[in-house]
């Protein structure tokens, strides 16, 4: 994994930075550059939530370029995809791929995100490795700079596995539920000719679902509690009419 | 595709509204619902910039009851992922996990999110046939509400494009099915204490599995015929010990 600084060209509501931070930190990013910033008060702080440290970190630069010494490699940031091919300066990659390139990447990588409204100038697109666009409706593509960052820092998250859910109960498991579903029928009387289709049927659907163990257990415990009172009701449960 | 409403809960800042908003259309979403919102005044329409419209067509009600009406799948929002595994209200999809069981869903879908502060109620949460969390980093795992909302409708807007083949059952349909459901615990004397929350998971369990009309149907056909079975077998089915 490389290492990330943040760096926001020429902020100027300082609503925005705090937002920024706040983001940053809820995907585990500390280093916040800015460059030529507005002032930052309370405003900064109250949207930064429990991102202060961030803040209390920040590194400030009084150009771009002071801001790029040291890094390894430069990702700026653009809202407009252009419709001109030609134009190799937006031939811009999705956070998705974005992150996948960034996976297996060491080194000190620059994500710079530039104005509210006048974004990043081509000059500054000029300085960078490459570019990300957040895809977005063709009717209002412009996300809010704190939105189309926490995207980008969301695919960054995921790429690195930390969200990955331990939750699927095991095999044996699995198969002792199905074997129960399958008895159920039996129990029932279901048409021969359908229990296939049922079963995998089932099968498919807890497959969709994918179950935790306590569901696992919880829906056996229904099952057997089912068997058992057919069981217990009928003397031959299967030859009930 | 679905038709998605976005249904805010007691919203306390008109700020996140306009950036609600805006977020909404950058990714091609339109209808916004309100449940007691605050004021809305200026902030709310700067932060909105070029989705005015959105809030301009903004439907508000005074409970989430209300709200939720003609929603065919109602999906929450939760920040605080459970490390209990028995908690399964809080068995939550990614927003990726989401977007793809969305993506070949028909009907009306409502995403919920909650106050800025404490979210959504356990007794909101309940009424939900699936919750979805984004990932973030441990250390400090809430995010803004706009910033979360604006993951969860990227990964929407980017499962679109992909036909593929209706399955949704509609909502009267799956009301039908978690009755039978109820009718089977009642019939094998399943422990009163536990109702609820079985009740509850197997919602869940098919929330997340997302049936088609055929499986919904199928399953509706095994648990007819277990309780006739049962019935049938036994004169006071829930009396058997």
């Amino acid at each position: 994994m490389p290492e990330y600084k943040v760096i926001l060209a020429e902020p100027k509501f300082e609503g925005n930075i705090g937002a920024m931070a706040r983001a940053m930190k809820n995907f585990g990013l500390k280093d916040l550059v800015l460059v030529n910033p507005g002032e930052i008060g309370e405003e900064c702080y109250q949207r930064a939530m429990h991102a202060k440290d961030v803040l209390e970190n920040v590194e400030s630069h009084e150009s771009l370029d002071m801001a790029l010494r040291d890094l390894d490699y430069i990702v700026g940031t653009s809202g407009i995809e252009s419709r001109n091919d030609r134009k190799h300066l937006r031939k811009n990659l999705s956070p998705k791929q974005f992150a996948s390139k960034m996976a297996d990447m060491e080194g000190n990588v620059g994500i710079i995100f530039g104005r509210e409204d006048y974004g990043l100038y081509n000059t500054e697109l000029e300085k960078c490795d490459t570019v990300v666009t957040v895809p977005a409706s063709k009717e209002y593509p412009i996300l809010n700079i704190s939105h189309s960052a926490s995207i980008i820092f969301y695919e960054l998250f995921r790429a690195q596995g930390e969200d990955k859910e331990i939750r699927e109960a095991s095999r044996f498991e699995r198969d002792k539920l199905f074997e129960h579903f399958k008895d159920l029928l039996d129990a029932v009387n279901y048409p021969e000719h359908k229990k296939k289709k049922t079963i995998v049927m089932f099968q498919r659907i807890l497959g969709r679902a994918v179950l935790s163990k306590w569901e696992f257990h919880t829906l056996m415990g229904v099952f057997s509690k089912t068997l058992k009172t057919l069981e217990k009701s009928t003397i031959k449960p299967t030859k009930t009419p």
